[in-house]
């Protein structure tokens, strides 16, 4: 089944526009999606007339051209003759949104039989039903939430396939943009009658050029279809994240009345995916912390090379003696931990900052500048850490508070790392002021994260890539030790 | 030793200031105060003369007033001669910002002995070295970070005290105004050569009325203070909260570098402080949790009264699915559980919501009211349950994004929740757009937070207190199951 429709359509017509509710999921979807994405758009209306200055046909057969894809606002039973008419219409993609269907049992199971039956039967990739579609920029958003309530996430290399459009849009999209993590394709795929998470990984690690990274947020495996997800995932050069709901008692009997899907038991599960080298966040923050790390730096385009992190060996660089205490901390946890410096790196160290800091930093690792740095001596401090090859990532605690440090540090220190190439993940503190900091780092391909925690489950990310990367080379299987 | 005039100082002296450098530590401080705090400040300048309009005295001498603090920006020799004058001028607490004491070893341990002596002969409140000082507002703020880098906290219930002034001023300060916590002091006590964690419970939990909650960030107990320290949580009638760094053996590398500090075996130390009723929180994102939590709720102006949650018992209720089953699966490892809904109830639920939402919505335990939600059944939903005694407490994941939630839907949920007084947590994403929203909730003591996670631990951190607060009362130990 060619999913290339579904996400990349010259053109797209929806049907269940309503004429008087200006917040009819229908109307949402035409209106945005003529009015700021990409593809050509065509509503119908069994009586014609216009939105909002657009006019509507009154049916597909209407309409100026076959459309690639056909989005269907409408209640169930209409839903099933709309389906039969992509079939007359050899429309090749589909998306449901509107519910009814298995999720409600009864009833809602023999019609999504129907619509399975007809969809497979003439290769049209339908998504959903029960499902808020795609967002695929800059072409199209099937997103039914008005524009002005929600956030988009930036340009970039995650694909996102959540079973949950209200996590896709709030804990994915919010959360992408205040992180700053590119998508390249979003998809929510409700109940996943014909499209399920297994096409969707096929074809984001097979066939899009602009996806790097697959993440999923499920509550569960279509029935009789996990093996083949997961033998996707072992055979793809992309990295595949799985986020797990309803995995206890308690959310998986919110998962029966959410999704009806069954969960099984998530230890087994878990060691499955585990074995199959699908990494598997230990909570939201840190899947989104991975996210981060990957999308910049991800495999197809890093720019640090071959610089990658084998066995977790850091170097901390603070100016607050506290924090590169918290950071310590949490190393092990991580699998990460802190080299240790010879006496001569010390004293080398030492000579190369200023006479009034020297005198109270330390140069154990932690390294600890203090409120006495200066900008010069966070770059020259960095500069000498690069050329230590033992070191294979550095972890810099940069709090801007110190009066000498100026606004260009940014700049400086993205300087130096984009000569040197050796990776580098910063903490800064997230203040609206610090903005011009922050960006100079994160245009130069420097992840920046606004907790400590999120520094250590960056670094420990790319060590488990590098060794996944490794290990898939050799058929290994892989095992956490974490 | 008392310590009022270090927090609530009528008149400053300042040494250490720089004619010549606008950053440096001391000027910034008298500045500070003079132009954006209430206390009457005096800079001393060997020399006179004046810095950006505001003059300076040639000695402790010329000033007109015998000022109830000093705050020493010098150098070590220099600082212990200050120390001298405050005995000479009966000024009765000091402030030592300087560091070339104990942290440095040698010389240093035996200068910070002299200071210890005179402090303690002359009953001089004297915190430091090596400290950023006190920030009491709207009084004093010795925080010698240029105003502008750093941000300061709401006025509040907590008392904040950290040996390391980087933790204060970052993971504190800054998070603190992003969550809206507020403060009532915050304490850095650096070498805490006299005044100690100790003497400071003493006095926010018996003398500071403004104070519910205190708060440690250490790195290790002064030595030979631990007893006391214990006993005095115990009897205290507020929330004592204690954030330990150093804890790994990674950690307490850099925490010998950082205070010197030897934290000695962590599994003991925290099996010590559960017995005197001292919380621990497992993340620094779970201490924030807990003091948003507390301040919001805390025991001395609770605006939910006697309405405590002892068992853990929680209604969910959310417009998405996926959010429930998520909040669901936490809800265990939190010491929570939701309640269950009898058929009747939940028949009496779908009546009172909209005709369309309720076909699609479920009513089990969590509640989804799903994207097609009104302000109204909302409101309705938060009142019937309300009125159901076995929920202790609701969780309520408000995601703004359905069309016809209105920027109403805050200040609606806060009149029924202040006339029904059951406690209500709420998740709202932290989209600036929705800051009406939150606002409105905030304004009526209903502690908003921006994650499902910080939602749960914020119901089990109220769990913990009442549990707290009755073993107290009965004078039976704590054991955390968690």
């Amino acid at each position: 089944m060619d999913l290339d429709k579904l996400f990349r359509p010259k053109s797209m017509a929806v049907v269940g526009i309503s004429r008087k509710n200006n917040l009819s999921p229908g109307r949402i979807i035409l209106l945005k999606n003529e009015f700021e994405m990409n593809v050509d758009v065509y509503g119908i209306h069994p009586e014609g007339g216009n939105v909002e200055g657009v006019d509507l046909y009154k049916s597909l057969g209407a309409l100026p051209v076959n459309p690639d894809i056909l989005v269907i606002a409408v209640g169930p039973d209409d839903t099933i003759e709309y389906i039969r008419e992509c079939v007359e219409y050899e429309i090749p993609a589909s998306i449901i949104i509107g519910g009814g269907f298995a999720e409600i049992g009864g009833e809602g199971i023999k019609r999504q039989e129907t619509l399975e039956k007809i969809a497979i039967d003439n290769d049209i990739a339908v998504l959903g039903p029960n499902c808020i579609g795609v967002y695929s920029p800059p072409l199209i958003d099937t997103v039914f939430l008005p524009t002005e309530r929600i956030t988009r996430p930036p340009k970039g290399s995650v694909a996102l396939i959540s079973q949950s459009g209200g996590v896709l849009v709030d804990q994915f999209f919010v959360k992408f943009k205040e992180r700053n993590i590119g998508v390249s394709t979003a998809v929510s795929i409700g109940n996943r009658a014909v499209v399920d998470e297994s096409m969707l990984l096929e074809y984001f690690s097979k066939v899009d050029p602009e996806t790097s990274n697959i993440a999923f947020y499920l509550e569960g495996f279509k029935i009789g279809k996990s093996r083949k997800f997961l033998t996707l995932a072992k055979e793809s050069d992309d990295m595949t994240i799985c986020y797990f709901g309803g995995i206890t008692e308690q959310g998986k009997v919110a998962t029966l009345s959410h999704t009806a899907s069954l969960g099984g038991n998530y230890k087994i599960l878990s060691g499955a995916l585990k074995q199959y080298y699908i990494i598997q966040p230990h909570s939201e923050r840190e899947l989104l912390t991975m996210l981060k790390v990957y999308d910049v730096l991800s495999h197809k385009k890093n720019p640090f090379g071959a610089n990658t992190i084998t066995f977790g060996k850091v170097a901390i660089l603070s100016v607050s003696g506290g924090h590169g205490v918290l950071c310590s901390d949490m190393l092990s946890d991580y699998g990460l931990s802190a080299i240790t410096f010879t006496e001569e790196e010390k004293e080398e160290m030492y000579e190369m900052i200023n006479p009034i800091a020297r005198e109270i930093a330390s140069f154990n690792n932690p390294i600890d500048l203090t409120g006495s740095v200066l900008d010069k001596d966070i770059e020259n401090i960095i500069q000498y850490l690069s050329n230590i090859e033992r070191i294979e990532c550095i972890l810099l605690l940069l709090l801007p508070y110190p009066p000498n440090i100026s606004f260009q540090i940014g700049r400086r220190i993205a300087n130096v790392v984009t000569a040197k190439k050796k990776p580098i993940i910063t903490f800064i503190p997230y203040v609206e002021k610090y903005q011009m900091i922050i960006e100079s780092l994160e245009l130069s391909k420097i992840p920046v994260f606004h907790s400590i925690k999120e520094v250590v489950q960056a670094a420990s990310a790319l060590k488990d890539r590098t060794r996944i990367m490794n290990l898939k080379k050799d058929n290994i299987f892989w095992e956490d030790k974490r």
